[in-house]
């Protein structure tokens, strides 16, 4: 690469930022909205439906003419959708959610990262919310980060988990953990796409989730089949089951961490027993690699100070490391995502064998 | 432009902020400093040198491995600069001092934008600072943002100047007037760049400025042929001046602020008199425009809450519309830019007529 396309490179890594606003806010105003219900409005027009100037919404406007997105039409000074009209609302959705949980979750926190990384705390956090800990504890005393990522999570989950289930075994009967479940959705899941008779599913996470935990399984209608237990997977994983699932959780840990979990896991289960991971990944090539344009700084300076995904050989490796065997790991096909996808994930399942 | 396109596009503007922030904070660690000085340096010693785990070192260096600037040799670990080799450092300085500007005075505020084009406020600096008001006064008490920024704009105007100098016309002995000249500096590039016996220039702006601005004169030696008057623009326009000098200051407000301080120039001076502008500016066709991907956010929610840049054709009619003669409008060309240049300048001349 010469020095010049590199110097191109740095370019678009600079406007980042402000080209990531200055569309959300396009959004957020409601001047797509608007164009949608109303094609050909001037600025002044919509101006006065979205309550900013006719010179800020010209000006915020250029760069989605610039894109394509927006179309301007120089001698009436009417816009209209252009590429934008061709997206479902369906398909705009989602990355729409996804740009509000890095607006909340991400943007101003990565003023910090240089610091963040330096101390392996979250200073973001620290000095926008006045709170000493991660993202996943902040959420459950700041109303506004648990909403923005619940939002995409829940939409998340529900486009991978069906994924998720096709591609593990959980045999009929099972007692299954769901290691790190948070309020229950992966086990209300588990009893919805892996039926069996007599399974049973149990949510483990921090005894703070118990109460919103508990309330899912009963609007769910699968508080006979589901429980939960109170506990932190650093101290003990609790013992009696055949099946362990790890959803989203080990990526958001340095290796010696990961280590622990494992370790703590394949103590809890007899011979035999079986777990399951679902994590994002990088490509084994990192040049191929979706994942790694937001998750690095994301899990560093907004989430958990350490962490991160890892490429699909590397947990293979932990997960041997720590004396399973590893029967399963598959990943998705980038051609599967949609083309706004950031994280690849992955499946690997493991037995306790000895 | 198919909606798998727009959504793909999309997928880019998602992922600006954190790419942003994980490039720039391998500088601002000593990573990329640590491998030029010792080529070959792996996770662990490079986190020993810079004060960072090695998972965290390793995290943020798959996405510059991912985009070529650094090269990793999975056989033994080791990281040395790729593209960034190739790259000067004086070259790397320019958009290493334009990150740090938007990192300080952007990267947080843009949070607020769409509060900020609500309100027509600079919701981010009150949030952020306590301040109520624009970037340029809030610069005057927080020190962050002055060095941040000054830092920039002394090399952009070190660039600039010259080509801006080159292109305008001050007929020998003139009595310039530098608008919104700020510390004094493009009254010393006057001197400096237009000799001629008899000159003399004028800075005016708020008179906080005053000091410092008399200070830099002694300073560079240009005491005796240069003055400040203190003042505000939008109340008086001192008399007495042959040329005025509007250089990166219209492009703060919106088009009534503009007219009034053309308005205001156009009756300070006597028939005969010259304004020389310098702007940045968009490109008439704005799908080229280099300058549209952050400025309308910046001046939006960072600068002034209002303004931006315009095209060369509107800030040469509301010349003409102030009842100026326009003799000049030209611009840059995107070829003379370096490759990381994001605005593109213009300079318009204009004379009173009648």
């Amino acid at each position: 690469m010469t020095a010049e396309a590199t110097l191109a490179r740095f370019r678009e890594y600079m406007v980042g930022p402000a080209r990531f606003m200055n569309l959300l806010t396009c959004f957020e105003l409601g001047i797509i909205d608007a164009l949608r219900a109303n094609p050909g409005m001037t600025a002044a027009e919509l101006g006065t439906v979205v309550g900013a100037t006719p010179a800020a919404v010209e000006q915020l406007l250029f760069l989605l003419v610039k894109e394509g997105f927006v179309a301007y039409d120089e001698a009436s000074g009417a816009y209209t959708l252009d590429a934008l009209a061709e997206v479902d609302d369906i398909d705009l959705k989602r990355p729409l959610d996804f740009m509000d949980k890095i607006k909340v979750t991400t943007l101003r926190q990565l003023f910090y990262l240089t610091e963040s990384v330096r101390t392996g705390k979250l200073v973001g956090l620290r000095e926008l919310y006045g709170f000493d800990g991660d993202l996943y504890e902040a959420m459950t005393v700041h109303a506004d980060l648990r909403e923005s990522w619940s939002r995409l999570m829940d939409s998340v989950t529900a486009r991978i988990d069906p994924w998720f289930f096709d591609n593990v075994d959980i045999p009929a009967g099972s007692r299954v953990l769901d290691l790190a479940g948070n309020t229950g959705l992966g086990a209300i899941h588990t009893l919805k796409m892996k039926p069996s008779p007599g399974l049973r599913v149990t949510t483990f996470d921090l005894p703070g989730r118990e109460e919103a935990c508990l309330k899912n399984f009963r609007e769910h209608g699968v508080a006979e089949q589901c429980s939960f237990i109170g506990g932190d997977v650093f101290v003990e994983v609790p013992k009696g089951f055949d099946v362990v699932l790890i959803k989203h959780f080990l990526n958001m840990f340095d290796k010696s961490e990961v280590l622990k979990i494992l370790n703590g896991v394949r103590g809890s289960l007899e011979v035999g027993g079986q777990v399951h991971i679902l994590v994002p990944i990088y490509s084994e090539d990192i040049k191929e690699s979706c994942t790694v344009d937001y998750y690095p700084s994301f899990f560093l300076g907004c989430a958990t100070g350490q962490g991160g995904p890892q490429k699909l050989s590397t947990f293979r490796n932990w997960l041997e490391e720590c004396g399973f065997t590893v029967t399963k790991a598959i990943a998705q096909h980038p051609s599967e995502l949609p083309p706004d996808a950031l994280p690849l994930q992955a499946i690997l399942s493991a037995t306790k064998t000895v």
